[in-house]
């Protein structure tokens, strides 16, 4: 049984985080908060309150950090308190993050992989490069380290492991279908950090496919998909974290993951990265200064947050999964439908935060339970799905299931 | 008769400068070339050096120079005894060298209006603004200035110059057509300094329409034309430095500019000014870093200069001029067509270098002649054009003219 919360970051997911926490205070005890960025803090606290969130009454307290600074890290788990850190900051962060819980023994959740400031799309697998070589510490601890427990990766893996439990004998195919059909009404905008975002496409996109990892290069490769509620979209192959986790975890061939993007953001992305503007290596002006032109491009694109009072529309994140059961072939789509304008009403956050920041505070209530206190490093495969998605059927986040069956909710 | 030339500059337009006095220098004297980066200078004089351009041996040196500092180039132009000064350095530069003329008595000139970093596309006249602000004492001190003498200002406002004292008695319209029908093979690239391109854009587009200033936006007014050799070619209404000088000194009610785009280029252009990348005002970065995106683009994008190896097709360039003559209406086209693989083999330049750079030279020819030692400040459109549009057709800029009796050199 463990307690208290402490919240690494201060972006758009982390109110969410924030929000989710503050409406389960009573299983999860205190929250704190803490980022570079002390007044991007209060902000979030301030939208709790303003909200009504908090279930008990209680202070959440707001702490400047250096989240790469491992001491100081230490220093404030230990001041808070916190058996649960759930890092939401930048993908940077990761592994001084997890050094701090492991030598303080909070238990650790992210929601992203861990990356280098001076790589992008790394070999596979990716995790291997990072989280996975601290399982054997992790396991000797008895460290609780739940890697990528967002919505994708993390929902869509528990989704995984439920479909090869309950629904397959045999899977041959999961393909990870992620589309965002709002509206945020901006010429261009991320949603989220455009550093991030556009780190994921700039290299070589990496799949699972006959059991080997394939490259193909961003917008190469395309299908289209009829989807519950946001209707036909057109959907690209992307390199993405659960893709090499769930190759590893799981006896599947074929793994894939696939966004949607309008020809708008192609263009704009193409343009941008054609010219070298999405570069994480720096150039020099003319002028002699040295810059890196995504850290530029980011700062005139508008900020994430700022999306969300006028966002519209919906999103739908998909696991299509092909197999048999009973020797039968079958086609399962296991998939949530969130809104925008629902996610800002309840949290002052657009649909994209809110789906990444449900579902670390269900599985931080889950570590607070004990029912996923795993002792261990794992990705959110390799814990029983079951707990997770009831939670999040009560948290905002419903799961259903489309089969030869139809279309329901995936207990019903 | 004045001698000796100091060129200032050492980009693409620089070099066809000095390959160009170094084929009259029997004529112009010594040569010498100035910019900040002396190795750039170096490289211009190799060129020459390796395509013997230089009609009588000689010498030609480089120095570093710092343009804006108004003492070091007075005391350049003493210690190189120049009489005449061929800017062609950033158009930043201009109003610092042409105090440093005025003070030395050396003839000046540019090719382009001077511009404050800090503004784009100023209120019309331009030239108002800075340069014209010294015609008194440019008379006074019977200093040779002529502004704006590339090919687009200059070749083009000696061309006007012709249309009104030859061809009409009264004109309604000058149409100035810009186009490059060249290819560079490179994704994106822009002909000149990308900063003082994309600088010409990004603000109000002025046009002289019915005797009034007339603002626009880039990309808002389309023509298309069939020109000679280029064939048929979409042109938009942009601002340029010769609208604001020929609507002062010519009785015309109409004069607009017109400067052909491919629809990549305008896709391109679009999508940096929408997402801001093209502001020449400072953004900060999420780190702290201060930075100007238009130099990050700048920053990204190729060399012009390095263009000019693989470059292939033409430039036209003409003045479309109507109005009546005789009491007979009438449409005159002046043009002049230009190859870029010629410009390479004479000057190792391309065409947007050649077209620029060796219209000053002519005018050097005629300053250092006398013909053209105005002892005043003056736009090209104040000076008579033949003696200039002889020594271009001997020069490589040969003028042709087509109206209602055919297409013929202007002079046959």
């Amino acid at each position: 049984m463990k307690k208290n919360v402490l919240i690494i970051g201060a972006g758009g997911v982390a109110k969410v985080v924030a929000h989710k926490c503050a409406q389960h205070n009573d299983e999860l005890g205190r929250i704190a908060i803490a980022s570079r960025n002390l007044s991007k803090c209060q902000a979030i606290i301030d939208s709790v309150t303003a909200k009504g969130s908090l279930k008990q009454p209680a202070e959440i307290r707001a702490y400047a950090l250096d989240a790469l600074d491992i001491e100081a890290t230490k220093a404030l788990i230990r001041e808070t308190d916190s058996q649960i850190v759930i890092n939401v900051g930048s993908a940077f962060l990761n592994m001084s993050v997890l050094r701090a819980c492991m030598e303080t023994g909070a238990a650790y959740l992210d929601t992203a992989i861990h990356e280098d400031p001076s790589r992008i799309c790394e070999t596979p697998p990716w995790y291997g490069n990072y989280e996975w070589k601290h399982l054997d510490e992790c396991r000797e601890r008895g460290i609780t380290a739940i890697l990528g427990i967002g919505f994708d990766p993390g929902v869509v893996n528990a989704w995984a492991a439920l479909a090869n439990k309950q629904y397959f004998d045999r899977i041959d195919s999961i393909d990870i279908l992620d589309v965002n059909a709002g509206s945020h009404g901006k010429y261009f905008a991320t949603n989220f950090d455009p550093e991030i975002n556009f780190r994921e496409f700039t290299g070589t996109v990496w799949s699972w496919q006959n059991r080997q990892w394939t490259p193909n290069s961003m917008f190469e490769v395309k299908r289209t998909d009829d989807l519950p509620v946001v209707g036909a979209q057109n959907l690209y192959l992307t390199g993405h974290d659960e893709v090499h986790s769930l190759s590893k975890n799981l006896d599947v061939p074929n793994i894939r993951f696939w966004m949607s993007f309008g020809d708008h953001y192609i263009n704009v992305f193409s343009v941008l990265k054609n010219l070298g503007l999405l570069s994480e290596q720096p150039v020099k002006t003319a002028e002699g200064q040295e810059v890196v032109p995504l850290k530029v491009v980011k700062a005139v694109l508008p900020d994430p947050a700022s999306l969300a009072p006028g966002y519209t529309g919906k999103t739908c994140i998909a696991d299509l999964v092909k197999g048999s059961k009973n020797g039968q072939p079958r086609e399962v789509l296991i998939y949530n439908v969130a809104d925008h304008e629902e996610a800002f009403a309840e949290t002052d956050s657009q649909g994209i935060s809110y789906t990444a920041g449900v579902p670390p505070v269900a599985a931080a209530r889950l570590i607070a339970r004990g029912d996923w206190d795993a002792r261990q490093m794992v990705n959110v495969e390799e814990l029983p799905p079951e707990p997770f998605l009831t939670l999040l059927d009560q948290m905002g986040l419903p799961t259903r299931v489309k089969d030869e069956h139809g279309d329901r909710p995936w207990n019903a």
